[in-house]
């Protein structure tokens, strides 16, 4: 059983890096868009950050991943309690999944065989105090992304069918890449999601050398490589801890208030989830950084992946909505 | 278990919320159709006033919420009788949701495993004497909507299939969230809803600022904020109740009947629902307002809202039908 | 439980009215169908003839109201035989209804419990003796309406399927709605309607104001409205049961022969539905007017309900099917 | 139970009854297309024809309608074997009907609970010595439109499905009626019926009051139409059973053979069924005349109902079908 | 019982029925689609063709019709072993058949009655050592075709679902006939039939006349009909199974595998099927002439069958299809 | 049992069998996807590579070809462990093939008849160790072929549906073939097969005459067109197994990771896949060819097959992608 590649040793994709560590710090954020070119690692990053954090304590046979007996769901029936330590779950949802196996369905064999209802949990099960990671969110059925952006943000998912009411909990980061070529999610959903990154090769030739060499490393030489970058991986774990814990400390004035408002306003984002998350999401950068309160830098670090899928299409403005969140970040931000 | 945000803490939205109050003055008005951007807190708003008024008192088991245990439906086998307290129910309707699971159907397994015909109750049972919320109500199958506009109306679910023939009570309000950009209802469909409002995000700074010290205020300081505006919630809550008793002793003029018919035939509305409607709405308000009878006035205050949704299409009239509604009014009712 | 609207209390409508009374006095003229705005209460006119109806005798427990046991179907295992008193069926078919609930079928729990086959009746055999109402009845599958009008002709549901060969009573009339503004019937199924009629939100003021009166007295007085117009209805009642019991006793002339085939063929209708469905209801017009035998004047009065809905498309002629009755009517009856 | 309306007594349609009368002198000829308007009497004259025929002696409980018990399927399981006198069936097709209906399948109720697997028969069982009807067959899907038409060829009904290896004689004249306005029917199964025919309404107006006029004495005076036709339906009977005992010994020169090539090949007929199809039916219409031979004057008077529908289209040759088939036949049999 | 017409009877189709003997002398060359007119008797000659060839010997109750019993699957428990003789089998594939009727299924009841897993063979167990046939093959969905032409080509069809592990020999020759102007079959299944041939109906009225009047004596003087034309089909057969036993003593030259590959070279014929083809059927053709080696007149003979369907699509040349084969070899083998 | 055609009997089609090759030295490689023309002996490849590696040592009655029993999975409860010998497995995955049948399946019988879950294994078990061939991968439905990729991958089929948590090695070289010109695959898709090659029938006519004599040959003198082959093959063979042993063995400059960064960076292939591909690829052509280190010249050599099908479209570069690639490793690699 081989460990995922090092978070530690991803060469560049800084801004999908931070994204990932500031949901981890604090995930009422929300899910996490990444648009780009295949092969550019999305799937790997996803892997490495859970694979980089602490592992959860759960109690054995929970199906899902409760720290202590009495978290665990009624219908679950786990009789012993022994607490175990696991990874961080990361799940993959595959395209074509239906809805019965995304939030768990009734267990029809042991319906029929014992005349008793049972509950035979989903991916969403699995997936609790963990990641979901959809590989081309775009191309998934809007009502699966609705159900997954509405489970990700209530933190519960609950079954109502065939007479089963069951609902256990189930907290997870969404991470959902998608090529924006292909089709787009409509602007309704883009919405939910809390940041979106951009992702692309690099186009620099010692960085690709250092990509392959690493890679190529990581499979010839998995031991001397894993060895090698142990370090980095622990030290930016303790960091992200450190922040979680720090993160209610912090003090938010009230001009940093206006900021988030003023952007958004300037921006022209429908509704108000923009302000929110860009203000939580500063919240986090700062927590990151160690500051004492949260500040207009903090905000402009972050207003790119917290905006950017908000905008609505403006006929006139060719810029893409990367150009116009930093041109507007620019003027109100001054 | 945390309480949903305070109804009297929304800012601004006022047209939605004053639809929702008077809904639950009389429910007989017929459900709400919300029209607007995402993110405006629609969602919010329908738990928010579920939360702000009163508990209900039910047996305990019964699936349609009933008071007393002579008006739990037999095939419940409802043993005990216990009355016990639940807020106000609101129950999601979630998009592509089959038709049984809204009607109750007849639970298979049970049939299967003892050979006895029962009745699996659905969402419409659930959402009896309170709220039945749907998002993006333009995206369901026009049966569906149809199917549960009937219902509402009768305050009855029939379901008659597989040799079952079931009723049971369903009253409940309708409130359907639409973005007008992504497909529309059927004008048939439309006329049958009691009130439509518009909702926009703010475009003024401060009210936007103070919309996220508020949300900020909710997650970060949770008992603090709910604290201070348990008062507001419980005036409201009380207002409605008063209004609620008083509806049956309000006078309606003739006067005040051509004003409702001369509105709606100056705006060439189809068929009579408007002015039922807008006479049903008028005297809510009045009720809500404390007066004696209806006036003029009331029918102004609350003509948009109950006649926007019922204009035929006029190629030659650019205006928006708000537009249009607010000029006739001014026309007729000058 | 109360009591339908009253029909002698429904306001103006006249021509749906006098159809709806028409195919009560003789059912074999066929359905009806009405075309028109939404809210212009033809369902409440259908629940309204049917609450007016003397209630029709049944064996208790018969699946077909019938009136004696011989006639109730084998299938249903009618022990007892109770004679007993029911309101006029009416019965909806929902949009999106599978044959199966139409026609009935094979009860596939008792099948699979007991292993014998037993028949679950439909819609259809409820519907026997009364009304079958279906709103926009456009939006139905063709093979559905065909095998509805089918039924109605013959008067007897044929169920063949799975090894089941079941016959039972179906005698309804079929009343439809349809706004023509959504989708049309094929030419084929328009023919075997009987009657067609047109209603309209009335556009004079004081039939508005009287409208909503009475729905609102029927509303928050009920006791009181109810009683006002229960003699009306008992009036109409006796006329309509004194025509039924002349219908066959009226004579009819060759003239009046002559003149049915002579509006239809000077209005190029479609083979020869019209002539004989214009010939039936002008005898159930003369019945219902006490009339000796069957004149040229009757024929007049309910040519365009007979025929509007047969006419072939004539690109030539702009004017609506309606105008050009009329203006054949005059010219051939003139 | 009352019989069908007499086919000698319907009034103008002599093409159509023509047809009919020969399919049931020789059924060989294949089925019978009827295009034309709706409500012409196409199902009555299908219905009439049948019930002018006479009883057919079947072995009562025989699926398949066989005369003697030898003929009986195994698989029916006939024990009794009395012989029973049965109207010539007439089986009606309904639109969306299933291939399983048509042909049969396994009952699978028997199958469940007995273990046996036991054959269920469709129409085509039901439809053996008799007619098959099928209203809009340009609706019907092509699939089963060609399983039709195999089987009435063939006269054998072969199912091979779900281990199940069924056949039992299926012999019928299938009647399909259809509107040229409403979609086609490939060339390809349009080659394969017998005959076309064309009906309309009646232009003529003593004509057309002669149609209602016998309609309206078959509904109001049952009893005295029917004994009123009795006798011309018994001659017809009579004429059709002697022309079938003729058709063996009707002699055919090569010069009627040369005809019926000759006519096809200058309309430029595809294939050769049309020669063969014109052979036999002029046959019939010798053997229905009582005639020694078959002559050129029985080709001619047939060819347009034997061709019609299998002419290639002709885009340089504006001229109807029949117009184009009457032609040809002047040329060539000049 | 009677027997399908003559093979010798059949006027004309010379092309059609030489491929049909050749497929019959060495089924390895694959199998023949027949393009062209409807009626021209592409059914007729497959059955003909089917019933000249000598009856097989087979062991009875064997669901394949192996020689004897040790080739009789396993999975078909054949108790007894009793050689029959039975006609060479021609198996019809329905339009819309279902994958599993081809290849065989399991047999649902049997393994719920008794839990144990059984093997339904399909209609390919059934066609083994004789004839498919396939009536507008263009029609059938792709992968079913694909399905064929490997079983066809590999003489087994593996099974392998639902846990069962099912082989049987299946060597058929696989008869497809089409009309090019209803679709077209991919170019990648195209080449993978042996042969295409093409038919038309007659255009010269003496075979015309003759082929009515065969046909017409087939059904009204069949005794007669038959005994007239058994020799002919006598003689046919003891060549067909002389030119069998002949074909693996044939010499082929360099100079014949030269003329196949420049043939196919210069008409630039796709992949390499069409020389391989080319050359079994030139063997093929010698053996039924009688000859002791292959040569260029045998490729000639049978090169527009063998090629025809293997060209690509060329745009600057507007020549049919034969023509281009025509035109082709008489340039290379001049 | 015949043995397919040898490997080294194929002429010409080098591209094709390095490629073969190369992931039969290694696997890591990843897929082969053929481009090219019908009839050029795709499938006839992949069968003769697996038939010349040497058979694998599996436990008799392991599902997934296991080498000893502890790598036999749990739910196979495979008691025996005789250690037997079998051919390197071949799978084709027909067009058409579910997900159930290719990852395995609850055994619904199993778990109907005795209650308790057991697995069904599916295609990718017996693939195992093996190739797995799909031609026309361009038919199939996108998510069977992202989740092929992605087994052969990880080398792991997990399952998790109705209850079952399944894992089990499916370890195997994916051969898709692909007809550019019927639908192609998405390019998300495409990089994720290691490498492509292009075939097309040979131009050159003695190639041509040289390949249908082989073919000949293999079908008319079985035994000694194989004798002829044998030493061939087995020469073959043992290269392929030395080359796999020198692998880890090799070393790899700085200057080849820069070239294969630099070749991708020219041609602006998306993402990083191609790097790694070309690196391996390049490390297995050295093993090949018995090299010391891996050169330029190795990357050279195989640059085509690895990077042609992951090139952006160039609308303004008109050449082919195999020019394009060759054109970029001159200016490159020079």
């Amino acid at each position: 059983m081989t460990q995922p590649f090092p978070f530690s040793a991803i060469v560049g994709q800084e801004e999908m890096k931070q994204a990932m560590i500031l949901t981890a710090i604090d995930p009422g954020i929300g899910g996490v868009l990444v648009f780009g070119d295949r092969g550019t690692g999305k799937s790997t990053a996803v892997r490495a950050l859970a694979a980089l954090l602490p592992p959860i304590k759960v109690v054995a046979g929970c199906p899902v991943n409760s720290p202590s007996l009495d978290r665990c769901p009624d219908w679950a029936h786990v009789g012993q309690h022994d607490i175990v330590e696991r990874p961080t779950p990361v799940v993959d949802l595959p395209l074509g999944v239906t809805e019965d196996r995304v939030v768990g369905a009734l267990d029809i064999e042991k319906a029929l065989s014992s005349g008793e209802k049972a509950f035979e949990p989903g991916l969403l099960a699995r997936a609790n105090r963990g990641y979901l990671y959809i590989d081309e969110v775009n191309l998934l059925e809007d009502h699966i992304v609705d159900l997954l952006l509405d489970v990700a943000q209530s933190g519960e998912n609950v079954v109502e069918r065939e007479g089963l009411s069951i609902r256990h909990p189930a907290r997870f980061v969404l991470v959902g890449s998608g090529n924006p070529e292909e089709g787009e999610l409509r602007p309704q959903l883009l919405d939910r999601f809390g940041l979106s990154v951009e992702v692309a090769s690099p186009k620099d030739i010692d960085t690709r050398i250092e990509v392959i060499r690493r890679r190529d490393a990581y499979e010839m030489d998995y031991d001397g490589f894993m060895g090698k970058w142990r370090q980095e991986d622990a030290e930016l774990r303790d960091r992200i801890l450190a922040a979680r814990a720090h993160l209610n400390t912090l003090k938010t004035s009230d001009a940093v208030l206006r900021d988030c408002a003023e952007l958004c306003l300037a921006l022209g984002s429908d509704g108000l989830r923009g302000e929110l998350t860009l203000l939580k999401t500063s919240r986090a950068v700062a927590a990151f950084e160690g500051a004492e309160e949260v500040t207009r830098d903090h905000v402009r670090k972050i207003a790119s992946s917290a905006l950017r899928h908000r905008l609505r299409r403006d006929p006139l403005d060719e810029a893409g909505s990367t150009t116009r969140v930093t041109r507007v970040v620019e003027e109100v931000l001054a």
